[in-house]
């Protein structure tokens, strides 16, 4: 066994962050360590929260810690920031804002902000959860900056995500793409006590009703032409067993909404794991876990093996007496035949 | 031959748009037209824009367009927006900016919003800037949105990268990190009849130094203690081969300092060209290409012979009878034997 194993299964944090740099350095055996801890794993409920820079992303996770630390809860928070060079300092900030839990040894918090690296930060990010869920957290909480094509696929590997918007940002829901409601299990509207808090209820209501589209009638209110509101009763009739996105209005900084918040997140895990489409998303979900290892395993070991090769085929390349694309599968062979000579 | 290789290169331009559009969707004999295209391939200059939203990138690219096409060249513009459900409809504002170009046959302008295609918007912007530079581009214009990791890569693909900074649009120079050293080769301070521009001059200025880890005390002018400036023309003393990003102010809307920065990249490509450090450069450069096209080859081609496997692999996943880590390497084994077997 592995020696980091048996500590952390019995809630050992020191040996958990031991593991977690490995898996940052993708060094030592930290792969047979993930491999034993796996049978282990799945009893954490995964909740990501994604949206815009300032939309309170960071107070809204504070708050939910807290609330599952006063439900006796053990917490995992993992902060994501593909590191771009623009928005750098940024998480910093934030993650002082997390103080109040730093000395709580029910709370185990992970910054990640790795980049560049062959398997990708969402590889990253699934094996530290992974890591943490067998450390015995009841609740993982995966905050992600919401911006590109990583964050998309780091929500992907959440139970539930929680989508996290607020008034006064600009014209931001009409901006925001079918993709959202892709990603989006609940809907938070935080900084609710400002203006315009209503009306961004309103934009995502119709929003919702569009991407299921549903345009029965009855649905909608008001009048046929100029603004319309949606009955989100009626709509939930038409969409049976599907599941609709709640919208629930937070105030974090207040910590109100706050069990609201929580409250629909645990309606959505029991969606997931009650009701047969609920067990099509989580099949769905392993089934891009597992794309997501095997994807940064096949690379990461045929860059591994083609080293040399590589360099020469650039060589070529470079001098233009090849190009990229026939060397590339000619590449592809040569890793095939010697994954099958070397072991 | 291809039937579209022969008509783009002879520069048509619906021939081209045909292909871009192939290598959307990974259709057709797309692969086959970018091989005999390659030889082609190589004259044109691939300037990146990247930069903070806000920073006047998409005008300072219509400016640089209009330039380039005053000298008589033709000019390739593409713009990349790795789609997040967040940033959605920035890029169509842009892109009716750049309406007046849209009639000139000289200037082919393309737009990239794929996400979700597992060779990555990177693998294709690259395909798509070859596709442009076989057609018979002078210049082409490569322009992000400036956040995450993709950009990253996407300015790696570039000659020469312009990082485009405003003044006023907050302690942005201070956030900025180590990485956009590595990819900024010029940078322009746009919006610079702003107030705080010549503060956003220092700032990179400073940074450059410490970048360049020069702490040579005739660099810096000024009390010991306190705000001290860079003497520029020192530090590219101390610096010798070296390339130090030049800083060039500009007003885009006004149409100010196009030509000092076309200037300034027309300097950074000599650099890259007739310098050994550029020719290092330049090796670099393709050497990421090729990895490039070799990650997205290898990804692509293990999830079409494994399609079944891996669906079959992520059932005993979800089981919980297997993990991810050991299907993985199974799945490359039975991939590197599938490759060999079927060719």
């Amino acid at each position: 066994m592995h020696p980091l194993v048996e500590k952390i299964l019995q809630g050992d944090t020191r040996s958990l962050a031991r593991l977690l740099r490995s898996i940052d350095d993708r060094a030592g055996s930290y792969l047979s360590a993930l491999t034993e801890l796996y049978p282990h794993t799945g009893r954490a409920s995964i909740i990501g929260i994604t949206g815009n820079p300032g939309a309170g992303k960071s107070t809204l996770t504070d708050q939910l810690v807290a609330h599952y630390r006063r439900a006796g809860k053990k917490v995992g928070v993992v902060a994501v920031d593909p590191t771009s060079p623009f928005s750098g300092g940024a998480i910093l900030g934030d993650r002082i804002r997390m103080q109040r839990h730093a000395l709580d040894e029910g709370v185990f918090i992970r910054s990640l902000a790795t980049r560049g690296n062959l398997g990708g930060i969402s590889r990253s990010t699934a094996d530290t959860v992974r890591a943490i869920d067998a450390w015995g957290a009841d609740v993982i909480i995966v905050e992600t900056v919401g911006v590109g094509q990583d964050e998309l696929e780091i929500a992907r590997l959440a139970h539930s995500t929680v989508v996290v918007m607020a008034p006064g940002l600009g014209d931001e829901v009409q901006a925001i793409k079918a993709g959202i409601l892709e990603i989006a299990d609940v809907f938070a509207v935080n900084k609710a006590d400002r203006d315009g808090a209503d009306s961004t209820v309103r934009d995502l209501e119709a929003m919702i009703a569009m991407g299921h589209e549903v345009h029965h009638s009855k649905v909608r209110k008001g009048p046929h032409h100029g603004p319309q509101t949606v009955d989100m009763e009626a709509l939930a009739e038409v969409a049976g067993d599907e599941w609709l996105p709640p919208i629930v209005k937070t105030v974090a900084s207040k910590a109100q909404g706050i069990d609201a918040l929580a409250d629909a997140i645990a309606k959505h895990r029991a969606f997931l794991f009650d009701t047969p489409l609920g067990e099509a998303r989580r099949r769905a979900r392993v089934e891009a876990e597992l794309l997501n290892v095997f994807r940064s395993t096949l690379v990461e070991r045929a860059v591994a093996e083609l080293g040399a090769a590589l360099h020469e085929a650039a060589g070529r390349v470079f001098d233009r007496s090849a190009d990229p694309y026939t060397e590339s599968t000619a590449l592809v062979r040569a890793f095939a035949e010697r994954a099958l000579s070397t072991r």
